[in-house]
């Protein structure tokens, strides 16, 4: 132990903190990184291609596995169907497992082919919307095979124009298809309804806003929960007040994670605005401690959901894990104790003084402790660079999978 | 009937328009103005104080009967509790009668009271959500006294500061008192529950969108219902969306109209974007036509609540009136039967022109020929001007009732 | 001389119009469309492929040549280097002439060059900035050679993360390089300077506003000038004031013509905010009629620039084109005479009124009137689709030029 | 020193931070806090007012020495005309004295006058342009007998419709006043012109943008330059390119200091975007750095200007003060040259954790380290809060001065 952290320490808990607890809750936290986070993309001017990107869903599963190996946090991966599609997933699995990995949630991907110009589950023609169903069945199983227990739908659906569409019917379109997927759900398997603003649709989206994903779960039932992607939202919403609304009513079942600062800019997470990131899991904690919202934060996905355009894919997803726990290792460190009184007290500048003091705090030290109890190296990044994978390969040259 | 009224006529009926329908909308709809529309009001950095402002409640209705006498379309008038809080209900009653009035919504007031500093219904101090509680209660005395149906609540609870409240605590003293209120209702009688992104609250506001209003209303019960202000959304929101899903859900009662380029600048409905007024109406058209949302359609309380900072108050509204007619004309014209078509046909550039072209569509034929058939001038602004109504009021003075 | 336009100039004119001016104004109004508005295009998620897509420069000037034969107002033709690069120019001239076309503005391309991942005239690299220069002057090479006199540059650089980039040095590297360009202008060339908030950069851009935009024009000198691009600016912006405060500092050279609901969505113009169009062009006509501001005016290059990813795209520009000319006529009506008067009397509604009020007024019979005096078509748009042109450029296949 | 610190100070040493260097920078770094902070304020619904409020400019700097005393980087403070307009300016001068104070900048007051509804410097009246212009001089006067040498200009005018105004004959009259006051400027006075998208003007803002300020100030001459408020911005806009930008053109002359989620909320600075903050601070020290723009960030006025709604006044201040401190410290620490090593090297992952891990360092060691060496306690905010002021002024009662 050093004497940097053996003084971090006695600071803290002369504040109150309960050191144990804290790192308890590091070494239990998981974040899942995406299969497509390991490829090319771009925007729609560009994609800059990078040497050495995997070519097939069983090298992305190994860059996953170095990410994992150096943050010790990132056990699962999200698929995306048909950009990782196999004959044979009993093969993912299993080389999966071999990697120390197992697959996250399934993705379907509603939004690429040409048959979806004008809608997929929204879509005016009866034999589209099937297809469309047909899709997220297909995921279904696919997740059953890969014993993942969770469906991620990002709809893409949308209308350019005004008139182009009838919203009603569009909805009435999607409702019906939902609740035949929803239907197909296993047992334990949940429905994660994604919302976005606008993009690829440019005059209305579908299901545009957290209210929308929440009407449709809700309409559904407790297998189907909302998933709030940090970059989905219109300039100015407050995220984490959205977060606790929805905890509150049991109806927030995961996160897309990254980072913007205009659109849905998808960079790396906690880049931009890492107070916000901090202050909603500020929310996600307090939620956990609280009876009636436990069960529902203890069942939350953490999934990153990242463009990386000009990154170097491997180290943009370990600076986006160790964000993510940095600001996860802040939002603990608050007294909730002091803030309750704080608050009940109407004392706006001593509640305000908590919440920012803990995120003013440097974790580093916390973190190495951390690391070095879970036999991890300290430095995430420096020892995944000295290692020489990200040399190793280059090997498999440029062109590997993107979105496709 | 003029010329141009016969050849404009045979244009849209030509098109398809059923202008005996038409006319018959036109000639039932009606617009509610707000009691506060004819005093004094302004920014935080000054009010402009005019001459001839109404000095209490029976003067504000008198102003209110001009707008009605000359457009014909504004019988009832919103009020404000306590900026119009009176003795004797009855005599407010029969002076409204006297004036061919009635009155409308009421409006408890739960940002202006001292006590409200920290929150109303959502204080964390049980007395102050008593007092507001009861407050409510006493505006549902009110409007059963003045033979009101309608409670719109706007409540600018909020918090400017990360730590400052705690979301959650907030979200359930509001549905308590929530509770207790709709459980005073009346039969006939509903609680229109408003949402604002932001102002006066700076960080968090409690109910900040239509997500929040429409699960509020949704717990509640059928007698509470959404209301859209017009001002209330982030940039880029798409209102006539939330309108048609609202519908659909059979949870929107009411709007409050005006305009904004940036925050909630309560500027006269139509001025910045008549577009998407328009967009709105030809929404609430669509649903009024349909079996499921008919209903929800017919009850929808259309009112005005604008600030006229810089305006002439009584010519401020006789244009918002005039605007929100001339929108709602407009979307009446629309040919919904080749509309649907289009939609169907995927028929992007067809659709979008129906649409578009009845916006365009001048309509002022057609609403000068309503008037006349309603017994009106067919310019009610000129006709408000010419009738000297605004000199006399002058006597008044200066420093009538602004929002106190 | 049908009865409605007959009754329609009867009105105006007793409104005070000076209708032989207005036809005037109209009859040389022009706009310029962009040889990459027939091609396809798309978001990052996809790009629907369309049946018919020109295949090369020859083919997009026939179908640029089609929407001038309909709206009888865009003989010029941008193009854009690379897509549009070919051996011999000379050739492209004498085809657009045969077609009744001219090459308008030489548009350089800076963003898709594997070099330009990290910037182009901004980049750290010497060799980079020199290529990309030598690029920009290659385009004024080909500007010579067609006859063009426009180089419209919109520069694509920025960074994705703070720290990223040096933000002065690479403003440095960028005057370097555009005093370089600018030098090599011809006598009667103008370089136009666009400016975008943000995207494909999600950080900074390098010439994120107008302010840039004039900075550098003004430094540069009298043959640069700023290009608007109404689809380039944060939400909320007032573009009508940056146009009429741009105008009065003679420093505006020219527009690109889009709409869009959120961020830069590069749809059809006017259909998403019309009164905004409006308001521009009532800003462009007022200032061609003030005699410090009248040569500044004369001389704005009104260009389209789109991304047509669901419509079909002649259709698209026709649209486009005739947007832009109703929203033109309607600014046309605006009594300016009355205008300046209600101005000077502080009287907000009567002025307001003025430019509404001409924005409301339905100018299709003016325009048709305009056509057939111009020795078209009443109806572009339908006369287009009844040529069957739409059909025969189907044998074209799928899968023309796209921005490549 | 405490053992913390000397930890502290090792790393940051072997990190090759010249820590010598630093709290030099720290020592001498000053902040301007405004009278008016220390009054109430409030939204257009309410003011609440507070106990304790003082009464008088006199008191106003008994409150702002107390701000001084504890953080020891508050020496002056702005005031505002007509809110402190006083008699005698010397007994002013000489009480900021004894309460070792000095009078900051001049602020005019430009929107509260029943005379300006339709504008000041930019009314189309020439009596009350004469009047706004008089009253800049009157400031003018003022800042030379309190021994000030900034003017800070906020404009306030604008309109709210379409039409209401000229936008180019407002912007003559605002470059003729603004020329009149130019001049009148003392020898080493400046001018500082503030910009703001929107409020209290609700269409358009006669000085809208940097850009605007940036053209008025270039125009009048090196004496005039821009004043920067954080909370004046549209949203998403990249302020600290902005600032760096203004310093490269040697046109930045101050701030006012606030922050914001949504329009000009005038927050408490850092409380919503601390990160914000710092990558200004960043680039305000990089330019300190370098030779070219050395001059203008040396003299660059930094201020506060902020609405305290629900905040005690005091408290609010200080920690705005702490907050620009932090921000301040954090900035210093970024290792510049391997900043630039990294940015040469298009090393993105490396250039932007350099500046981030800046931002993550606690400063708190160093400021506690600072204070005590400058003769301060090391916690401000606890020291001023037992030293009783805050219920000695109790017995100014309530009602004290806000804006008026």
């Amino acid at each position: 132990m050093s004497d940097e952290y053996k003084l971090w320490e006695k600071k803290q808990q002369d504040k109150g903190v309960n050191i144990g607890w804290v790192k308890e809750r590091l070494k239990s936290f998981k974040v899942e990184t995406p299969s497509w986070g390991y490829g090319d993309s771009g925007t729609r001017f560009k994609t800059f291609k990078q040497v050495g990107v995997p070519r097939n869903l069983f090298e992305k599963l190994e860059d996953a596995a170095q990410v994992n190996k150096y943050t010790g946090m990132c056990p699962t991966v999200a698929i995306h169907i048909p950009w990782d599609k196999v004959d044979d997933y009993g093969k993912v699995k299993e080389y999966a497992a071999q990697l120390g990995l197992k697959i996250g949630a399934v993705n379907p991907n509603l939004f690429q082919d040409d048959d979806y110009k004008f809608g997929s589950l929204t879509n005016v023609k009866p034999d589209i919307r099937r297809k469309a169903t047909e899709h997220m069945l297909e995921c279904i199983d696919i997740a059953k095979e890969v014993d993942s227990n969770i469906i991620s739908l990002w709809l893409a659906d949308g209308t350019n124009y005004p008139g182009q569409g009838d919203f009603r019917m569009r909805k009435h379109y999607l409702e019906q298809c939902l609740k035949e997927v929803y239907d197909a759900l296993g047992d334990n398997m949940r429905l994660l309804i994604e919302y976005k603003c606008f993009e690829p649709a440019f005059y209305h989206t579908d299901i545009a806003d957290w209210g929308m994903s929440y009407t449709f779960s809700s309409k559904l039932g407790p297998k189907a929960q909302v998933l709030v992607d940090l970059g989905h939202h219109l300039q100015g919403t407050n995220v984490e007040h959205i977060v606790a609304f929805l905890l509150d009513e049991g109806k927030i079942g995961g996160f897309h994670f990254n980072n913007r600062k205009y659109a849905d800019d998808d960079l790396i997470v906690g880049s931009i605005n890492p107070y916000e990131l901090f202050l909603i899991f500020n929310e996600l904690i307090t939620a956990s401690l609280d009876e009636s919202t436990a069960q529902t934060a203890a069942n939350i996905a953490y999934m990153i959901d990242q463009s990386h355009c000009i990154e170097p894919k491997i180290p943009a997803m370990i600076r986006s894990v160790l964000n993510i726990q940095t600001a996860y290792a802040k939002a603990l460190l608050v007294n909730r104790n002091e803030l309750k009184q704080a608050q009940e007290a109407d004392d706006v500048m001593a509640a305000e003084a908590i919440v920012r003091e803990a995120f003013e705090t440097d974790v580093q030290p916390l973190l190495e402790a951390v690391r070095e109890e879970m036999g991890l190296q300290p430095d995430p990044m420096a020892t995944y660079i000295k290692s020489g994978y990200g040399e190793k390969i280059l090997s498999r040259g440029i062109g590997g999978k993107g979105w496709e």
